[in-house]
């Protein structure tokens, strides 16, 4: 069996999940400015989750351009995070609506953390698979992706004293994904293949 | 006709079912965790038919992938199949939301049972289309396509007694799908391709 | 340019139209089966759209499947199409809700005769861009589709004396696009081939 | 890396905005046709995006046609267009249901120039990575590309005096890429390829 229609699935997926958040974003009733004013937090915690998703859909397709065959196991993985990441739209809008309120922003925190540990599970069960040689070389240490799942329960717990430190945790793992890779994607092409950006 | 299209429709009508059921998980306007709670059997809702999607995903692609043509039957049969499930939203969202009350868990295991007969529709037409020799092999006596509508039937009379059997059951059926073929795939290969995890 | 990506475009839109249209279908507040009642005359029309959306992907289909090449105006004939299609939810939620009342009853017979119009425009532009010949020999005299925008046009009228009579000649042209053309497909393979089930 | 799973990812985000869009369409409670009255600034604007969207699918398509790699880069640019569009159906649904009241018509013209700046850089960041050659040949001076910005900049400032006069704009623009280039494709054929219709 070949990774084309668990591409193609997930592709759906992860295209609905990105367009359907902007959903929360209700139009307001009055026509002023200022109508607009209560929906800039929503908007925000939108472009928030619009760039992880846009950064697991990227991460997904390179992974999945290393692999050549999947199984039961890689299968059910990959579900395993699309239903994670499938519940990024509901946390974000509690978290915009409630202009990101300690408990929302936790819960955010908290689905970025199951969902980091099922692309870390999904990345095992490839490796399993292809005999951990040649996405195994891919991921080297893979620093990413032991940083992130750390600094995400830090950003959990913080959000229950200062929630604007998790907001800025979340925005600096988004840019450590997005910022480097491309520069190192310049200078060395292909190291790291995996993940970058 | 060849099968890439029909693919590709119950990809996306398939991707589209398991996401927007997300939707009925409201954002709750207050932000304490207990605001959370009465979402619980929601979410728990949700992730049954997370799961039972995925399983049809899985068995449909698994089945058209022993497909060769695709003939009108086939393609009839296949639109029955997911107008039942176009229905698991629908039932998804009444049973959570009213935390697993008899008839809307009655109603839940119906659809599951109206979507199990699709599905041997479907079998039975590419079966007639292909002569009954690879799918008909690949098949096998096919015990738990025949045991899940017994236990689904089972379930619907269970929901007007005590409900909670109901939810055991559907959970057993999902857990036979999941669990044994998985062992099975990696011990026999290719035995029971069609409907394999 | 050929035909892959508007195909799976329009794929997308079908899966998406046929798939949102169950969200109409709220899940009621009381857990009777009395309380699914009321929801019958929704249903009911989602299953008339559906099989319509089914109806059109399947025709669709057939007849992309007999063009090579894509030009500006096929494109635009498509998305004019799709359209008109993108509306059937709209009167399918209105018509269902107000249970088959006269003017949503018109309204769906209008939008459905705007789609039939859209797809003889779209059938044009295809024959024009490939000479006239396959699709031509194809489509034949197209009497189905001669008569469909008839037949809708009388239930319009209907509508405002008794909807139900409107309801019936629905029924009707889709049981006529459903049922002759497999019975043909069975004895004759591939004459009528672009509009067939 | 290839393009095909990067218009595949698109292709599934602008199916869906096209069509969520139609869920701001929403069937009034009563049955005459005057309860249809209101919805009628609703379907212009739905119709004006509709075709909007269009014409970017369109464009994007070409576009993406003449590119043969993907990097990191071009990417990031494609989701950075993609968050902009999928803003469309927000402001579109404000516009419709306020009557193309002056903010709503502004914020739409807003949306409209930040989609034609993200496209812009994606045109750049496709040119950067393969040689400005052949894209560079195919824009060729890109009159449409540049006037359009400037067009949506004074609709915008014509918005707070009369909001007719951007509502002009606004379909004026749509019809210069919708109309001339059919034409110049008749003659020309491949001049300026790369944003034809």
């Amino acid at each position: 069996m070949n990774t084309t229609r668990l591409e193609a699935f997930s592709d759906g997926v992860l295209a609905i999940i990105i367009t359907i958040m902007v959903l929360e974003l209700r139009a307001p009733h009055e026509t002023s400015i200022m109508a607009l004013r209560p929906l800039l937090p929503v908007l925000l915690s939108y472009l928030l989750s619009f760039v992880y998703i846009g950064i697991y859909w990227n991460n997904h397709h390179h992974m999945l351009h290393a692999a050549q065959r999947v199984n039961g196991g890689i299968m059910w993985a990959n579900l395993h995070l699309l239903f994670w990441l499938s519940l990024v739209p509901f946390a974000t809008g509690w978290m915009g609506e409630n202009h990101f309120a300690a408990v929302p922003t936790a819960l955010y925190g908290t689905i970025l953390f199951m969902a980091a540990v099922a692309y870390w599970i999904l990345q095992r069960a490839i490796m399993t698979e292809h005999g951990n040689d040649l996405l195994t070389k891919a991921v080297g240490i893979d620093l990413k992706g032991k940083l992130s799942p750390v600094l995400y329960a830090l950003a959990i717990l913080a959000a229950f004293f200062y929630s604007w430190i998790s907001q800025v945790i979340y925005v600096a793992v988004a840019l450590i994904w997005l910022l480097p890779d491309r520069r190192i994607e310049l200078v060395m092409q292909d190291e790291d293949g995996s993940r970058q950006m």
